[in-house]
């Protein structure tokens, strides 16, 4: 049975006709009267399944002429290149990526900034500002000694029940006990790569991949093996396998399978399962960071990697996630679940910042254990993916031609390939100076191979600032962009 | 010109008479009436002088009699023995910490608790939980989007202009700038050792040791070359320079100059400075952990081995510290300040964390600020003087002739040598069954040295159920003491 509130189920029945074609860009939608005639629903629900076509970029309203397929100038736009899977990998011992990120955060703290399309969170009016401070103050009168107690070796915390049992969702089993609560995913990351490789060991990547995790790597002294990955359907789990093949010292795997950073790629299911189990076959540790996993669609949440994993102790893929994205952009909140290396995780994490503090534990447990969450991420999921269309259509209509992009189903990274030949680093520096933040390809990998892409973020909400925001970005890029021999 | 409130000069004066041994334990203290004669202050004044000495452990009342000097039964004790300055050191690889700390947490976990001794924490109620939790409120309402907010960039806690001004009292000059709030000081600690180490390289370290930096050395593949100290002046800056004559590959020194754990000893200042001066002519970085520093006296602050440190980017001086112990036990909260290495130490923290969230900070920054903060700490040092001081008797009163210990002048650690022979971990393993938590030596280094010793914590107010637990822990002493030849 359908447990979907009516106007999203209204809303699913136009958006599909609306994506496969039935519907075409101009024609008029049918009127919100006809709308409760046709399918006997009320008029706040027609109204309400109009409003969310429209906040997903789908419908625009023309005063006094009802709602119209938005005319989408991205038709003509083509996804960015697939890798090329043949070439030979290299790894990469020193990267040199702290370099590069700290150019970047050096430009960024010295230019005022007008127009942040580097960010990887929404606005702050996304998320439940009201509702997590009054979490908060609840927690903090209701343990009296909270922030004067010191933790004792005992005390479970509260988070770790219901991040089990939210991670159902995603297809994992997991109990409280195999959770360790971390200061963001980006512990997470580390304490995970500490416990299954030394310094000097290998570890496979996508390509390209977060610049957080190359930092991480090349500051734990492991080497990154950057294997080609899809924009669409993300990492190439034969071009992984052909890797083990023929380079030793392949002690972890690292990826992103659900709305890649950068890249918004999902692998489908079953690349998901063969990745797992050649992982296992390999006994090489599978680290999947899931950050963006839950800002997908309502109907079809994405299953995690570790959903196909061994339970418990005898698991070989640990899993890490963070709430920063999807809950509170405020706290050091993210966690572990490391089958069979969290005794040693846990020891790591012990060593190196010890338990987390309670509070912001509190704080979150009381909201994500409420349907206040569960309306929540059904609200900001419906407004990313609006956002997600406004901006790519508009990147559509003022980016040279040349341009490439494609639209991921969820998150809020848009990964954009310039005309061949473009210097991202060059577009970055022209816009930082006025006021434009985005992140060049160049952070996203070791190589060369990424010199002419963008990460654009679309996290916070469409404006009009956005849009000359992007216009001025796409006069940058023409600049740049070499002309075609005459 | 004096400016200590009037009750502590009284207090201070009559102090002084009992310690130098004017006054004679039993003796008759004058009586409150007889002093607000002698010295021309007010009832109150006297009445507060004598508590100060009482909750020190240097008065008893007598119901209707009045003060008596304690009867001091330490008199007859000795203080630990001294290490043998000319022993032969070798820098230890793998040193097994991981497994004695996992044992000792997991038998801690196992039994219940009822009388913990083994804590580094005063009491919550020797905290000022109301005040935070009223920051935290008003925190929270001030700035309405501080849970749902990325931090910027650019953004600086208010929490390190108030640290670089309290720094002041420990003979440093820092400004905001120079420090960066981490993850308790152990989070400090290792970003530390990962600024300045690669793993393979050695570390100096005093023996015994905090067991938490031996698992950070673990960790990070790191060896430890454990230099003779005193239990009364700590580190032995002429061993420390055998050390870097006979040793390759010494990248760092890590030290507590100010109350040692475990040991309590203080470094006196030219001490201090010889080996600020020692480490920069070898350009070895010295990393000072100064977490109990301000636990002593109110009226002798003690200055950081820092403040001997050339000044901003020069020094090499890495100063780390926390609030754990002396403002909030269930806040998360340390920081460094880390001279030349501070751009290195940035970047790592940055890439092992990120900043640390803001809540707790604006809590913490606004109590810091204002005279409640001295209230606080003065407060918080009598409690512990005469928490020392009754714990340190009575362990005198109750555990078998050859115990030896010493008192330090501050914090909440008494370092107990058990008669010779005697094994501190099956005291502990015997003490834990029955709910008697203490830290055995073995925890304090890689080598054996320290197996007939235990950390006594007295950060928990002195009462009946504490002296219960250290009667029946002396018994256990008394029984795995090795009897003497007949």
């Amino acid at each position: 049975m359908d447990t979907q509130p009516l106007y999203l189920r209204l809303s699913g029945h136009y958006r599909q006709a609306i994506q496969s074609g039935v519907l075409l860009p101009g024609q008029r939608m049918p009127s919100v009267r006809a709308l409760t005639r046709l399918h006997r629903v009320s008029l706040s629900t027609a109204v309400e399944a109009c409003h969310t076509l429209e906040d997903e970029g789908l419908l625009e309203a023309r005063p006094r002429s009802g709602y119209f397929v938005l005319r989408r100038r991205r038709v003509d736009i083509q996804p960015p290149s697939e890798p090329d899977a043949g070439r030979k990998l290299d790894p990469a011992q020193y990267v040199g990526i702290h370099d590069r990120v700290s150019d970047f955060v050096a430009k960024c703290e010295f230019y005022p900034l007008l127009t942040n399309l580097a960010g990887t969170y929404g606005s702050p009016e996304m998320y439940p500002a009201e509702a997590l401070k009054n979490a908060a103050t609840r927690a903090l009168r209701k343990h009296s000694q909270l922030l004067v107690s010191a933790p004792d070796m005992r005390s479970d915390s509260p988070l770790n029940a219901v991040l089990a049992r939210r991670a159902l969702d995603a297809g994992m089993r997991l109990s409280a006990e195999d959770i360790l609560v971390t200061h963001g995913c980006i512990e997470a990351l580390n304490v995970a790569l500490r416990a299954v490789a030394q310094p000097g060991d290998t570890v496979a990547v996508e390509s390209p991949t977060y610049h957080g995790l190359l930092q991480i790597l090349e500051s734990l002294g492991l080497r990154a093996l950057e294997i080609p990955t899809s924009p669409q359907t993300g990492l190439s789990v034969e071009a992984l396998e052909l890797a083990f093949r023929t380079h030793d010292r392949i002690r972890a795997v690292v990826v992103m399978p659900n709305f890649h950073n950068p890249l918004g790629s999902v692998m489908p299911d079953p690349e998901k399962e063969k990745l797992v189990a050649l992982c296992e076959r390999q006994q090489v540790a599978l680290i999947e960071d899931d950050t963006y996993g839950a800002l997908g669609r309502d109907d079809i949440p994405l299953k995690a990697a570790k959903a196909w994993d061994k339970p418990g102790n005898d698991g070989n893929v640990i899993y890490c996630a963070s709430l920063r994205k999807t809950l509170a952009p405020g706290l050091r909140l993210g966690w572990v679940a490391g089958g069979r290396w969290q005794a040693r995780i846990q020891m790591l994490k012990y060593t190196q910042s010890r338990a987390n503090e309670a509070l912001a534990q509190f704080t979150v447990a009381e909201f994500m254990a409420s349907s206040a969450y569960d309306r929540h991420m059904a609200r900001l999921r419906r407004q990313l993916t609006g956002q997600r269309e406004q901006m790519a259509e508009a990147i559509a209509a003022h980016f040279p031609a040349g341009t490439r992009l494609s639209v991921p189903g969820g998150s809020m990274l848009l990964w954009v390939e310039l005309p061949p030949g473009t210097s991202a680093q060059a577009v970055f520096d022209a816009a930082i100076q006025q006021g434009i933040r985005v992140a060049p390809g160049s952070m996203f990998s070791n190589s060369s191979r990424f010199d002419h892409f963008l990460r654009i973020s679309c996290g916070f909400p469409f404006s009009g600032a956005v849009d000359e925001a992007l216009r001025k970005l796409a006069a940058i890029v023409a600049q740049n962009a070499p002309r075609p021999a005459a």
